[in-house]
């Protein structure tokens, strides 16, 4: 996760004692092979501060869990014995995120060094099959990449979840999926038991839109610290990075955006208040607007022919096309957009938006009337205006954000990562005792 | 300032050298005496997790500086050499708060242990005497609480300086003070050289509704990670405490609620755009709305006898008196403010809204109707409904945050907190060399 470079470095409220220090130098020393490449044990002691012998200590266990490893001898010319050159070693340690959407199931797993190493998207109907039902289907997906990862090579230390609704982030309860027309459903243990994983791999579920908010902050944006994301699907949602860090909220009900009362004289939404941001920008709103033959061509269910993407690329392409319908009602679309968003941007004063969902795929069409309208309601004037663009993760944001929550995890407590790797991954049945801690 | 007791410690990516440690440990022992009064040596120790021979170290350390100091000794009866208690010496650092509002200027000094040393406040109309006039009178206010507090033993650690306004903290600058009329001002700059502070001597300025939300979560919700204040006076303002920490936006710009379009059939707002949330709620709305006679009686200009206190004071007597037009008023003010609120509330998921200026006097009698609506509105139900509560502080609020802020610098950093020991409050004239660096 991108840090502030013009935060003041706060002062920690525990005390310094070997053990957190030795913790804090790790992740320093990891952190340090990762950005900055291929770098001797004198290099990383210079940029760090850390002494020579220190430096060695923490590479040495750094080798030993096989974060780091030694590259080919140097090549220079120099005399005397060559320094080692330490890399990241990526490869032996993923992270699997996963889905669950309306219409679709999702996973990826990726590597250390943010590579993918498998993707799968297939096509599920979580709300006509139920929480109990669509866990097992994830945890028949979770085995697969899991067993994948393994099978190449690499230790699986987590698996992220993002899910369409508020979530209790430190049980990995789901409160209420409205879309799913779940409530209160312990995702996080249900998965692990599903899918046998062991107590020390890690299970994190969050909201959808704050784990693509991470990826796109982490992707695309990692010197911000103030950034949402905002994505248009069946409905809105909105991640928030406040101050370099994602914000939750009191209770995880933070970037609830969909519903503020746009048009008092508009239509009900399907929430029974009247005139939501909603009603104007959603996808089927957009659908309604600006190429009404596509709704009716969606039919119902997952299995319809038009997926939301698919939806997204035809309607990118009648407006590339210049079909006036499309563009008007793009246009359209983007004023309401621009409405709405300048409330946040004066809340929150934001450096970017970052549109995810449909907004992506024809965010070109949408920028020019909701800039307009932004522009206008920004009450300190150009100065606090944001930059608003087009996710280039598009659809596929969440699930790589859920997997980078763990490789998160992984950067910031190297020592933590070997855990689990005596059982992760080698367990063939789909259950486990009951009872173990979810984190 | 409050810490979660619920988030994770972070991981800095700074080297945990041995200076840094010191630092921080120096601060994690102030606090254990400020926070769990008298203690032992042994006691601290225990406590903080650190070994005897360090915390006797810091102790010194901090004895020293005159942070702590050793009480009597204790009379339990016990054998032995009796252990020396230590406790906050809280006499011996002060920290200036000032304000500067449309109508008045306000200062106060506190003590480290949060004493009031000294308030002042002045009438003064900072709109018509402009900017460097404004500042002389603040730099007069400033030497006198500063000679003030130095006569009586305690040395002035910082000042900090709440405005109307946005504000590049990171410099002291004002971007735009819009009641003021006062545009690209370095308070803190000319604050320096007017008052003849030090270089040592902190110099903090921020937005008004920001430093005012700091002083009601330290002194009323120290225990709260998520918390909104919002003050009602000639406009509104919002200051977001947001996982923990202020958000100060991406330049400075955050919290910016008053332009909320509520109405769109209402009316056009001093801002040009209409049906503003400050339309609505505002003082002087509230005044048209509840009592019109005070808003005749108000008159112009600062020296009016009905200053926004004495209205605030007068709504409540007549609402309290039970007269028929201030209740249905201020019910009236009540639906509006709580339509605004779940704009916030949505977004942010608060634990707590804070009502500050003269909201904060009349609560009682707009809460009914702005918890009805805001119930009404909040997305996800009364489970992410937040506590809506009248400010403690009233209009004392933004001074008492600018204090804290210093106060806050020093418990954060001990070890910094006698530079500036060797001239703060012994310049006499208010100029001191130019050029010297401004926080």
């Amino acid at each position: 996760m991108p840090t502030s470079a013009d935060k003041p470095a706060t002062v920690q409220a525990t005390p310094m004692d070997q053990v957190a220090v030795r913790r804090a130098n790790l992740a320093l020393v990891l952190a340090e092979v990762r950005t900055a490449g291929p770098a001797s044990r004198a290099d990383v002691a210079r940029r760090t501060g850390l002494t020579r012998p220190t430096v060695s200590s923490l590479v040495g266990e750094l080798l030993d869990r096989g974060l780091v490893r030694e590259a080919d001898l140097r090549q220079d010319g120099s005399v005397g014995r060559p320094a080692r050159r330490l890399e990241l070693d990526g490869r032996t340690v993923a992270a699997l995120g996963l889905e669950i959407n309306s219409r679709y199931l999702a996973a990826c797993s990726v590597d250390l060094a943010g590579r993918t190493i498998q993707e799968r998207r297939l096509v599920h109907d979580a709300t006509e099959e139920g929480a109990d039902a669509t866990v097992r289907a994830l945890a028949v997906l979770t085995r697969e990449l899991l067993d994948h990862a393994t099978r190449s090579g690499a230790r699986v230390a987590g698996v992220g979840i993002a899910v369409p609704g508020p979530v209790a982030v430190a049980t990995g309860r789901v409160y209420a999926a409205p879309n799913l027309g779940w409530k209160d459903v312990p995702v996080a243990e249900r998965l692990r038991e599903a899918a046998g994983l062991p107590g020390e791999t890690s299970v994190v579920v969050d909201n959808e839109a704050n784990l693509a908010a991470l990826a796109e902050w982490e992707t695309a944006h990692p010197g911000v610290t103030d950034l949402m994301y905002v994505t248009g699907e069946a409905g809105l949602g909105a991640g928030i990075v406040a101050g370099g860090q994602l914000l939750q909220g009191a209770s995880g009900f933070s970037g609830e955006l969909g519903h503020i009362q746009i048009d008092p004289d508009g239509d009900v939404c399907a929430c029974g208040r009247t005139g939501c941001l909603e009603t104007k920008v959603s996808l089927p709103a957009a659908l309604r607007t600006a190429a009404p033959d596509l709704l009716l061509a969606e039919g119902s269910g997952p299995r319809a022919p038009w997926g939301p993407q698919e939806q997204a690329a035809e309607l990118l392409r009648r407006a590339a096309a210049g079909d006036p319908r499309t563009l008007s009602g793009l246009d359209e679309i983007g004023r309401w957009l621009g409405t709405g968003l300048s409330v946040p941007v004066n809340l929150l004063n934001p450096r970017v938006v970052v549109l995810g969902g449909y907004f992506a795929a024809v965010a070109p069409y949408l920028l020019p009337a909701a800039m307009r309208e932004m522009r206008a309601r920004i009450v300190a004037g150009d100065e606090a205006l944001c930059r608003v663009t087009g996710s280039l993760l598009g659809f596929g944001a969440a699930v790589r954000g859920a997997a980078g929550v763990i490789v998160k995890e992984v950067f910031a407590d190297p020592g933590r990562a070997d855990s689990g790797r005596a059982d992760s991954g080698r367990t063939d049945s789909g259950r486990t005792d009951s009872g173990r801690t979810v984190r």
